[in-house]
């Protein structure tokens, strides 16, 4: 949680914190400064102190909603050191940089560096600061990183957050739902009242719609695959497909909180009409692994036991898995779950090769068991999130029902 | 242009080039593989070759769209490589960028990093490949990147998307006045039919609406701001605020095809009723400045000689300017336009600081002129999208009327 930050600094052995970039679409900035409009701008949070944020005078307004203490970057004279730089923005970037490190007393430090600019930038700019103020150490993380530790358990300001994110996730599932069951089919497929084929674009376009009523976005996109795309995990399905009765749909939805916040993760597999036994076999697989490990989930307890444990599980029902073979492409091929907040993926991991993320008490993740077999022109995958309650009950965030058959007329 | 990059590459004696990343919403990424589903890759092209993609396997149909000779990433054995790493994601990625690197003979090469990571991992992984490599420099620009040199000019691809973007633009515009004008108003602010007031939250929630119905996103939000927040250039205007009548509102809208593509960008200044006479003046001198320098824009010209003359223009109205203050909060406080493209912002710039950038034929640019004068509770910006067209033309790539005064009921 937030406020664990400063220990979890400490236990780093981090002085400090910069974070860059806009206060939209950039989790590490939203995270302290909630969802401003700040295009950019500077946060340097000190270990025990209260956050400072550097702000553009255009965005002074917006800057003052964080409710930190500000400096106003234009202080720092980027027209000055622009023309002792000859013009050369890379330099004199470094060199604004070097004065706000120095004006906080940061040039002997070890700072953590998060944010949001483009690659190049970033490595162009931190490696020049880095050569610029000898003592000053920029600790650059992928993974394990402090935020993200930080960002592993939520407190009760971000589960309700998410939780109200759940509620637009089903509101607009149960629509999306609704209209299929309202179309008729022809040629085994849907069409509208005027026989016209329904295609994946279209049903996209609503779900889109329907998002953006309630007041959300859908930053990532949605995944609605069916047939030989719902065989492929992330195959976020072709969107001149028609939606052929009896052919499994992988309908996995994730939306955000508008300008980049919290997120909900949800997935059902639906067939139109009827399901197949081949179909029907693989959701019992899928269904009975999911409940198992749902009913196994204890807090406190490793994440990866539960990955291994679903390789397991899957593999007594006689599917490959990435844990036999890593590189498969067939049965079950990812791993069973993420944490989820400002980012769709988040701690705790649930990879094998992953053996310290836990289920704290304040884990929001998802469980998301699946099969695959493109080659069979099928795929099946469940997914709700769950909040790991400090009491230790397992809580689904948002209900809907698990059923796989959508009846058409 | 996309086809200029061997020659840019060549002038900037880069052997290649590597972009990482997702393929939505990250500029670098999709400018060479579209707008596909691709959550994670990287892209590297040598000078005088195609790219090749390196995907993650479960998106081998997305990353097949790009067209691009593909390498799964798989075959570089992560899990291996965290087991040599004892888990240690950094290290693990850092040595499968050492085999990919290797793979494509750059082990001495002159490389430019592009593309979407966060700053600290980004920072970590290549500081880290270049310890590792010894021969390998990699070059991260800030500003004038070789890939933003190449996006400064459109081919006609991309004119034709950010004109069907300025298309869907004035049509949300459209609807949004047509809306406006509907209302009645009661106690000198709009209405709806209840009596109940409508505030700007109503407003902006309409406009992500219209623009979701036409298919494009709005990933960086809307300026829609009234009164003393039209002061503020980049104030986003308060959710809570009423439509006050002879109050101005600075609506600035610009969206981007779905997924993170090519943006428009376009602002009016609107009165609701009637505009009082200090408003009207402030109009007419913006209104002025705008068709003065739109028409004295020339193929080939220095861009900053017009955010020059634009302050000259405003100082002979009598207005404080960037140029006699660079700290100034009021009069002229912002730069003339900006090109416009995968970016909202990109080349050419039309900083008094940027000396090189110029309208060469197929920059797309804004020109965007205003006056702001917070304390007084006001502020007028006219903007539109301009294309150097090859034959010397400035041709509005969206065509609205500059009106201020939006009459109402």
């Amino acid at each position: 949680m937030k406020s664990d930050l400063d220990q979890i600094m400490e236990k780093n052995d981090l002085d400090a914190i910069l974070v860059t970039g806009p206060a939209q679409h950039n989790p590490a900035m939203s995270y302290f400064t909630g969802i401003i409009h700040m295009t950019n701008g500077d946060l340097i949070k000190k270990r025990g102190s209260d956050p400072v944020l550097f702000y553009n005078p255009m965005e002074r307004d917006e800057a003052a909603k964080s409710g930190f203490k500000t400096k106003n970057l234009a202080d720092y004279r980027f027209d000055e050191l622009m023309k002792k730089t000859n013009g050369n923005i890379l330099e004199a970037t470094i060199l604004r940089y070097e004065r706000m490190i120095s004006d906080l007393d940061l040039t002997s430090a070890r700072v953590g560096i998060f944010g949001r600019m483009d690659v190049g930038s970033a490595y162009g700019v931190f490696s020049g600061l880095r050569e610029k103020i000898p003592n000053l150490e920029l600790v650059g993380q992928l993974g394990d990183s402090i935020l993200l530790q930080a960002m592993a358990t939520k407190d009760t300001e971000e589960v309700e957050r998410i939780r109200a994110m759940g509620a637009v996730t089903v509101k607009v599932v149960w629509k999306v739902v609704d209209y299929l069951s309202s179309l008729k089919s022809k040629n085994g497929a849907l069409v509208n009242e005027n026989s016209d084929p329904i295609r994946i674009r279209d049903i996209k376009r609503k779900i889109n719609l329907w998002l953006t009523e309630s007041g959300v976005e859908n930053p990532e996109g949605t995944i609605f695959a069916i047939g030989r795309d719902a065989g492929v995990p992330h195959s976020s399905g072709n969107p001149d497909d028609l939606l052929y009765l009896g052919k499994t749909i992988i309908f996995d939805i994730f939306p955000a909180e508008a300008g980049g916040g919290y997120f909900y993760d949800f997935t059902r597999t639906w067939c139109l009409g009827y399901a197949p036994d081949s179909v029907m076999a693989l959701y019992e697989d899928v269904l009975s692994v999911y409940q198992q490990i749902l009913s196994e989930l204890k807090m406190n307890s490793y994440c990866f036991k539960y990955q291994d444990r679903t390789c397991e599980l899957f593999e007594m029902k006689g599917h490959p898995t990435i844990k036999s073979n890593p590189q498969t492409q067939e049965g079950y091929v990812h791993s069973l779950g993420h944490g989820v907040g400002l980012h769709i993926h988040e701690y705790p991991r649930f990879s094998s090769y992953v053996k310290e993320d836990r289920l704290h008490p304040g884990s929001i993740v998802t469980v998301e068991p699946g099969l695959y077999y493109p080659e069979k022109d099928m795929g099946v995958r469940l997914e709700d999130t769950v909040w790991v309650r400090p009491d230790g009950v397992m809580e689904i965030l948002a209900d809907y029902p698990l059923d796989l058959v959508i009846p058409v007329s």
